[in-house]
């Protein structure tokens, strides 16, 4: 489908038409997935070990013993399959770095993961020891028996392996390993130029990413930076996205008298701050689901037929998600998950005022806070949105303050509000028909003999701002693990059938 | 001023003309007030020693052997005033009861006080403990110094007694007693029938006075009941309050999905509960200060230029109110205090919805939480305005459930709210213009040379509805403590300026 906007980008069609054309070695259509697969079946036990290997070095990113073990583990496994591989040193963790070039290869691919994990809870693992991995022939919710992991020689796709970091994001770092050997098996090779940045301290924010990717912007750049990192749809089904949402974070107080009066002896005279708030919140997103701060959505254009297509593609189960939730309908009756996805939100994530329950007392309060996100896509930048959210605040006559207000301030203005934030994460978006986008589809497409799940936008949040501000090349995120391997909390898992699928994955990354 | 609406009463004018004749022995006006003056000022050591005696018996509601010893001990100070004095057993504390006959009176006048103080927390007094009542020679804020009290024989207006209960309830008490020696002291007496009742658990919710109002209909039976509690106007001057608005307390729980889930993942998908509770409370009451809800102010007559003009009088300091509680202007810009308090409100009197400050997460959360009071006047029973609240709720599609949704629930209904409540307590209001209101508001300006302020409706709640609900007489509340007597806190203290001024108050409603 070729839409009339389309027609008016000549330029970005014969791109794409370059790029697809060289894009496909005649070599390399689902004969790769095939021998992937031969390559992962034969070698099962050895693959397993080596994510296992990787698993027993703890990497919380705060014990830095322990990361700058895994840090070291890592350059040698990327060296062992004939990469450059070193440590780039940064104000806090180190990245791993690794480089292959490809004689012949016209594009240069850089791979993206982390190798530090979310802080855990010893205690409230099965094991005890979130870095002592556990193999059990299915989810431990369902009662799976344990299988002992050092004499193992088979495994099935349902069984699952318990530690921190196994899925979220050892697994996709060691897929990458396996699929680079399985093409070596096959005397094949990657046909991109491979970078392979592993990050230290994704789970601590990233915080030393942004002044290392100015400092190593030589080594890092690239023509499209592959995240591989995050759980695939949850069909299961190999899943590309081309872009996640950003967040702004806020906080927005309304202030009532200095302190809570009694609200029989004032109701009615004093004024209360939580109603005032309710007003507030009201105005600023009708009951229909409509964000009602000016221009909340400008420059957001109507979605194309191509584009509705596309969202319309992925198999989201609208039914069982509700009965989950125990819903009755979705905020916007009609309007589907992926839809939803695709324009900023303004939600009210918590509520607070004086008390409820058993503490309430009969009281005007002193003040009513919530506490607000913004998710943002591409074409609403966190500051601009900041800024038309702060100015609604003032249109409706409050003055903006930005600490607690004194004598005077509370003397001159009958509407006082604070609204802090902390710095936001923009989102990013690649089309999903670029060449860039067209390329990884068809890639996994390729090797896996279906096309993959396209996800034009990921709701939340992904802290790759960093690459595709300062360095400007393109990004997607191709997540491979099971979306029910319990993420940043205790008995973290990976279903092993999605670990050995994800081999064959990263053989279609590896070969675009 | 005789209005419209009174000319079309002319029964109600007679009667309160025939009342008023009869209410004015012409040996009792003003010189009542200089006779309980001098006697007090003559017996100022014997009356301080009689409240400090009481305010030594301890008296939390919960304390039974306390409140045994405190009501023998009121029983025995009654019967030396020459009254039949008895305890009226309940299913809690016991009333305390007494009763005087005055040939030739016309009318009986019932005095309500309570003898339990509120709970205590006997570290956090000056003294260590609320009953050793201790004598400063002012505010212990001030820095007071203290007087040591068995030796005193002459006291300062501005000198303090700090002891629980010391203004909440006892001083009216013993200053009824003082009243009726300084009257006898000068060869005068009451001229109504006196009874009073001694409330036992009024700090604890006054449970058994209902089924006790009823079993003792006959002894609790008067023209008028005086509620002897609480403090006078800020300004000081002798005040009488003919009424007080009701509570209705309430809480409301909006739901959402059944868990908080991701704000990234699902945000402008699963609706909102903050949102659709702000929606809700917005709904109920606009930014102008009137409530929504139909029918919420039915039968609430515009004020008379007579009532309006009693409101006007009040010496409320607006300016020093608004300083205080650092506000602008009040919640209606113009309205007064008095005017505010003249209708019911409905309060948001707290939210909550997960949480806020460093503890949010980024999620859309699964419930949120209003607690409300609706103040009721006397044409808002309780039990109609919460049903008008139902109704309001149900016609912004809402299904009201009494319990959190099960599945079934959840999926039949896209708006699902819970509405609890306790049952509340009415408001009562005497018209004071009416031949009780003006007996009052005539006895106190007699004694004291100067009209009292009056208030024609408190804002807070009094527990008095079993009286004028039950045995269906008007009442009115002549309060007489120092307005800063740390009501229920620690340090609870009485003026004994205010003290023995209450004396005269006492005298003036005797010789009504």
């Amino acid at each position: 489908v070729v839409t009339a906007a389309r027609l008016r980008q000549p330029r970005l069609i014969l791109l794409a038409a370059l790029w697809l054309v060289a894009a496909r070695p005649a070599a390399q259509t689902r004969s790769v997935g095939t021998v992937v697969e031969r390559h992962v079946e034969a070698h099962q036990a050895a693959i397993v070990r080596e994510l296992v290997d990787l698993l027993r070095i703890p990497n919380v990113a705060a014990d830095r013993d322990g990361i700058r073990r895994n840090a070291e583990h890592l350059v040698a496994m990327l060296g062992r399959r004939g990469m450059a591989a070193e440590l780039l040193e940064t104000s806090g963790n180190p990245l791993v770095y690794g480089e292959r070039r490809v004689p012949g290869a016209v594009r240069t691919v850089l791979f993206y993961a982390h190798y530090d994990g979310q802080p855990v809870v010893p205690a409230a693992w099965k094991q005890q020891d979130p870095f002592s991995p556990v193999l059990l022939e299915g989810r431990l919710e369902d009662g799976a028996r344990e299988r002992p992991l050092d004499s193992v020689t088979r495994v099935e796709p349902d069984w699952r392996l318990y530690a921190r970091s196994a899925s979220d994001d050892k697994a996709p770092i060691v897929a990458l390993c396996a699929a680079l050997d399985a093409l070596a098996g096959a005397g094949l090779g990657p046909t991109v130029n491979v970078r392979i940045v592993l990050d230290g301290e994704e789970e601590a924010g990233s915080r030393s990413l942004v002044p290392a990717v100015r400092r190593y912007r030589d080594k890092l750049s690239a023509d499209l930076l592959v995240v591989i990192d995050g759980p695939t749809h949850s069909s299961g089904r190999p899943t590309v996205a081309f872009g996640a949402r950003g967040i702004q974070p806020l906080e927005l107080t309304v202030y009532g008298p200095r302190t809570g009066v009694h609200s029989g002896n004032y109701g009615n005279w004093a004024p209360n701050p939580a109603l005032a708030l309710a007003h507030l919140l009201a105005s600023m997103k009708d009951e229909r689901g409509r964000v009602l701060v000016e221009g909340f959505y400008d420059g957001i254009a109507p979605l194309s037929p191509e584009e509705a297509r596309l969202i319309d593609e992925v198999p989201d189960d609208a039914a069982l998600m509700l009965k989950t939730f125990g819903l009755a309908q979705p905020e916007v009756p009609g309007r589907s998950l992926q839809a939803s996805l695709q324009i900023p939100t303004l939600n009210i994530r918590g509520l607070a005022s004086a008390h409820v329950g058993a503490g309430a007392r009969t009281i005007v309060p002193d003040r009513a806070v919530a506490a607000l996100d913004i998710r943002l896509v591409k074409e609403t930048p966190a500051d601009a949105m900041l800024a038309k959210l702060r100015r609604h605040i003032e249109l409706r006559g409050y003055r903006l303050i930005d600490r607690d207000p004194d004598d005077a301030t509370r003397s001159a203005h009958a509407r006082l509000a604070r609204l802090t934030s902390v710095p936001g994460t923009n989102a990013f978006r690649t089309p999903p028909d670029s060449p860039e986008g067209r390329l990884v589809t068809d890639g996994l497409a390729r090797v896996h003999g279906e096309p993959p799940v396209r996800i034009r936008t990921l709701g939340g949040t992904v802290p790759i701002a960093p690459f595709v501000e300062t360095l400007g090349f393109p990004a997607v995120l191709v997540p491979t693990v099971n979306f029910d391997n319990n993420q940043h909390e205790e008995n973290e898992n990976l279903r092993l059938g999605h670990f050995f699928k994800s081999i064959v994955t990263m053989a279609g990354l590896l070969t675009m």
